[in-house]
């Protein structure tokens, strides 16, 4: 195989569901800064298309993602080089956030340093049974230091410092327990599971996940006054989108919507 | 019945403690605006009553709170109704957070929308086993972003982001793990673990939970350091107070304390 | 046993680890201003120790903490005594977070009041599992408001809540679900537990292990793209340190690092 030529991200869609998956399956999928360009490019792509409701995030291979490309990185180690990856990887999560389109990871084998954040930065994450979990830079002398920003907005603070300190990884089981992600499921009922989640949410309004994940997000980083004002505003907004007043009508009519988005 | 004449808020007292029941159980206690209303004015009331220690609120008939009135809503699709409505029941949470009071949710059924916005506002709550918890405004058009406002402040970001994209509803043990509640338990065992909630609480110093509850609320939104400057004079503040006089006298001389409040 | 010559911290350097001894058995170890002022002395030299990688707390005799000495609070009602010693157990626990070195609570018996804050403060807990976890003070009128910091941190609102508003006590199976610690475990296993874990850290780089953690506590407290913005500077600048040069080397290569710090 060509890898000059081959992909670093492919993009499938299920009817209103884009499919991402990580294309460097031999090398665990490594977050090199091509492959976050090529990831960043689908993402803002997909803000974009009115044909998809949620995207889904997974990995060819053996994995789903074990972080940076250590290589690379070696053989760039300097300044620019180096702020640039972190700066790019970091304007990643932020598009991840701010995408309009919820996004489930997919997560089967490994998901690590990078990997574990990019789990933890999705909407939703479910993963087969025998993935693990880890935040293992500090092993090799490099603090998981931007991963524990996600981490760390999605578990407890012991629960993100155990990952941090021991570099050990955990179980999906105990990934799930900690809510790092919502699931652990069997490896060959994942794609059920992941069919289920995408199928619910693509029933429902393109504009309404749009402005509620939007607000969301945005709510969550203020004080709670602060938060019920913007939140506030967002719930008499959301009420005059023609979806609002066709969903309301559909339930009180006892029918199902139709979705002008 | 005549529900125009009929109080949209019942209060009853037992002992020390105020039983506030939402009473529309035919329509799953609606927060229109004249529930909201008769709400805040019972909170209010119960605020400055030194004969209260601590509340209870429950629902009237199936279910505890279902969230707003949408027929009413549906009839009132305009700017300053909404925002009036959001406003007053944002101010209504918050008045919940600011009563001196420990308000404890006795959720039974269904505790949905603006109703399991009310169930995380409170300071603790329990729950029969088969209460359904849900944040279901996605499935019509009108995304729970202020309801979010409190959940995602009381679980972890991946569960409540599970509720709020998907419209699903969770168990009472679900709800219970993730933190949304403190205890689920069977429908007839539910008054007596309120009874021996209330009763703990009653034994406590008005004076004394006021000053707690108040400061835990003003150092939880606070950078750690500003936190404890806070809670540091909140600490110098509560030993002046007689019932800690009283309370650490009586604690040293093994009896029990009478207090002032 | 003569207390005025007894030190109140004893420390113990097991290879990297320090072990730092409460030294008041026969008191439950009282946080008076003294055991905090010699704790913080402890603190401040291990910081600057390049022999310690990683420092474990624990109480002798039989419970780790219960918090300030109440009969030393009695007899010193006064507002400027009473700042003080606030303002010094703050500034213990701000000690804590900013010592470069993991602290691990190593807990038995009881953690209540300030013991059970020294838990919440601490990077990582290990307990046995009769250990209780409490936050009483409201029972004796002084509401644990400065624990109520750190606690609040650690665990879930409405579990920080239940622990403050009843004063009741939680086993250690609980405190491990509520995430207030890492693991419970037999008691005469807690030895080995706690060896394993200062085995791992002392494996770790001394620098990057201090770069990692000062960069999570001070990432923790900002928005998610000041915390991207400061992670992603820590991470550049962790890439210069020797010891990221020693260990992504030795991963490619497969081997031990030999760190320089």
């Amino acid at each position: 195989m060509n890898t000059a030529t081959t992909p670093y991200v492919l993009r499938n869609d299920f009817g209103a569901a884009a499919h991402l998956t990580l294309n460097r399956g031999a090398q665990y999928n490594p977050l090199s800064l091509d492959m976050i360009s090529a990831l960043r490019t689908h993402i803002l792509e997909i803000s974009s298309d009115a044909s998809i409701k949620v995207v889904v995030l997974k990995g060819a291979g053996k994995g789903f993602c074990a972080g940076h490309d250590l290589k690379e990185m070696n053989a760039n180690r300097n300044e620019p080089w180096l702020s640039a990856l972190f700066g790019q990887c970091s304007a990643l999560m932020q598009d991840m956030l701010a995408c309009p389109k919820p996004i489930i990871a997919q997560v089967h084998g490994v998901a690590s340093a990078a990997g574990c954040q990019l789990v933890a930065t999705c909407d939703l994450a479910i993963a087969t049974t025998e993935t693990r979990f880890s935040l293992p830079g500090v092993n090799i002398g490099l603090f998981c230091s931007t991963p524990a920003v996600a981490v760390s907005r999605a578990v407890q603070t012991k629960h993100a410092l155990e990952m941090l300190l021991t570099g050990q990884s955990i179980s999906a089981q105990t990934a799930a327990e900690w809510g790092l992600i919502n699931t652990a499921v069997p490896a060959e009922e994942i794609e059920v599971h992941i069919q289920r989640l995408t199928h619910v949410i693509s029933e429902k309004s393109t504009e309404v996940l749009a402005l509620g994940k939007k607000t969301f997000y945005q709510q969550a980083e203020l004080a709670r006054s602060d938060a019920y004002t913007v939140a506030g505003k967002a719930m008499t907004h959301n009420m005059f989108l023609e979806d609002s007043l066709e969903g309301i009508n559909a339930f009180l009519d006892k029918r199902s919507p139709r979705w002008r988005s």
